[in-house]
């Protein structure tokens, strides 16, 4: 195993090895250059598929079942518990990882992990978190799809699940919260959002910078709060006009030999821009509110996608993120107790 | 009068002499442009800031009180009707305009339309419907903001208006409708887009493609369906991530003197583009579901930008778009009594 002695070593890595839409190749190089960091991964997969044998630091466990995208997720997940995500999930519960990673179905990744992992306590929902690459600086989203909907003391929570994973993560000592809205005006957008604005405004420990539009990433907050519908429309909207723009760059500057060379002299600076905007490079979404940390990465990883979302979940563990999450809830008074009524049954909920 | 005789004459728009960003000399810039087109123009605002005295085509009606961009729209619009977009919305009533503009406060031009002009028969609610230039051809998005929630019975009924325009209007004959969600499968979205999603697709008339992701801009669909709060959001982040592109092309344009030649050579090429996707160019939205065209142009328009709008308004009155959106609407059994139940008072409906 590389990295040294016990004491210095890293962590280790559940990876499901199925559901990487460049597939079993790109996922097996992505484990492989995650290990070379000397991550030490146990990837439930098909060993035959993954040729992973003899690698220092990886172990494949034979596994044939996998939840594909098109499943319903929560039936697909209660009712497999041989399907690949779901072992991994396991597998942190049990010990034998200290965190899951997988670039399969986002929906079954997250329903794995919030069944098969122990909520924090005091987290009424856990929150899909993920990193925007943005030029002027990353910005962390949350929710992108763990609920399609968020009453007003959800996205309140999500707005401390936030901030605390930017402190514990992301090293931001006083991360800036806004509230994707559709106005800059307190009183703009749904009835839930207008509640959250109120209860942010006035809370203690908090910089709220208030209702956040899309026009407004030129210079945005460090933590954007939204419901998981409207942040994953967001999300994969950006990814949208980012590579309409790019194609159309491209099929401009092959429109005459002026324009050509133009388009031969930018291309480092296009190039390391759409990196910059890359999905990949960041690894995928983290689900907050649980006591291990469970990466989504992104469906159409490449291998080196798949390495970072599995050095994310090796880096949460590292820093202690899921308990210095509920640490720094506590301290802020916004767990589920302190921020009061929840009238609705919490299904998920750990007993 | 410039346009010919009277069987020719081109519409009359009432005009919102406040709330332009770029201020009064880009409105009457604006007013100006649309007159030299042959459209008669009532503007509602302050002759001394306009100076269009003698301009032929143009009548400033004396204004002086106006709604402020950050005053609560309701209530405003409901207590001032001496303001200059409520009596534009007059002025339409009355049968002196055939058409309102404004690119002042968007939420009270709504209100103001909706309060003020008549609704369609069957309609249950407006819905604000922005065009968007893509390269690949125009997308036309609603609602965008005039409510911020919607139930499924509403999104359906947005589907259907949005499809009649895209035909009336627009030239689209058999406009393809899609569904904007958090997932391609019909079970993702929220309870309103997930019931919307069954009805549209046993649609009789209706080309429903289906739930359409913000990633799927490329080749995207002639009308895109959505709640207000999520268009208007949706819309903002598409601006806003090409307002950021564009700005990290400039700076890394003026990186090196390679890159810099580069950015000069290619200069047209991101000057059109930025065109093509400039709001302005457009015209603004339009309120669909009323008896007349109202249109809301950009706040931050230019005379270019103010023309498009009362251009826009116009052509909705010369293709007698809201009588043909009617028929349509009737024609595909999805006015508000063909669609069934809708059990919430609707407190705007016309009596």
């Amino acid at each position: 195993v590389p990295g040294g002695d016990s004491t210095s070593a890293r962590p280790t890595v559940a990876l499901d090895g199925f559901g990487a839409e460049s597939g079993f190749d790109a996922l097996a190089a992505g484990a492989r250059l995650a290990a070379a960091d000397g991550i030490r991964l146990r990837v439930f997969g098909s060993p035959g598929e993954l040729s992973l044998d003899g690698v220092a630091g990886i172990e494949v466990i034979p596994t044939a079942e996998w939840i594909r995208q098109e499943e319903d997720p929560i039936p697909a997940v209660r009712s497999h518990a041989e399907a690949s995500v779901v072992r991994a999930a396991a597998d942190v519960h049990s010990g034998d990882s200290d965190a899951m990673a997988s670039v399969g179905s986002t929906g079954a990744t997250m329903a794995a992990a919030t069944f098969g992992l122990r909520r924090l306590a005091g987290v009424k929902r856990p929150a899909l978190a993920a990193l925007i690459p943005l030029p002027s600086g990353p910005v962390l989203i949350l929710d992108v799809g763990a609920s399609v909907e968020a009453r007003g003391q959800h996205l309140i929570q999500f707005a401390f699940l936030g901030a605390a994973f930017s402190t514990a993560v992301l090293d931001v000592a006083n991360p800036r919260v806004g509230l994707l809205s559709n106005g800059a005006e307190s009183s703009k957008g749904t009835p839930a959002v207008v509640e959250a604005h109120q209860a942010l405004a006035e809370a203690p420990g908090m910089d709220f910078v208030g209702n956040v539009e899309g026009t407004d990433l030129v210079g945005p907050p460090d933590v954007l709060v939204t419901d998981g519908f409207t942040g994953n429309v967001t999300l994969k909207t950006m990814e949208g006009t980012a590579k309409l723009i790019g194609n159309a760059i491209r099929g401009a500057a092959r429109s005459n030999p002026l324009t050509a060379v133009g388009g031969l002299l930018m291309r480092p600076t296009l190039t390391s821009l759409r990196d910059e905007l890359d999905p990949n490079a960041t690894g995928g979404a983290v689900l907050l509110g649980l006591r291990q940390p469970a990466v989504v990465g992104h469906g159409a990883s490449d291998a080196e996608g798949v390495a970072n979302a599995v050095r994310l979940a090796a880096r949460c563990v590292e820093l202690d993120a899921p308990r210095r999450t509920g640490e720094l809830l506590r301290s802020a008074n916004a767990t589920r107790g302190q921020l009061g009524g929840d009238s609705a049954p919490d299904l998920t909920a750990e007993a």
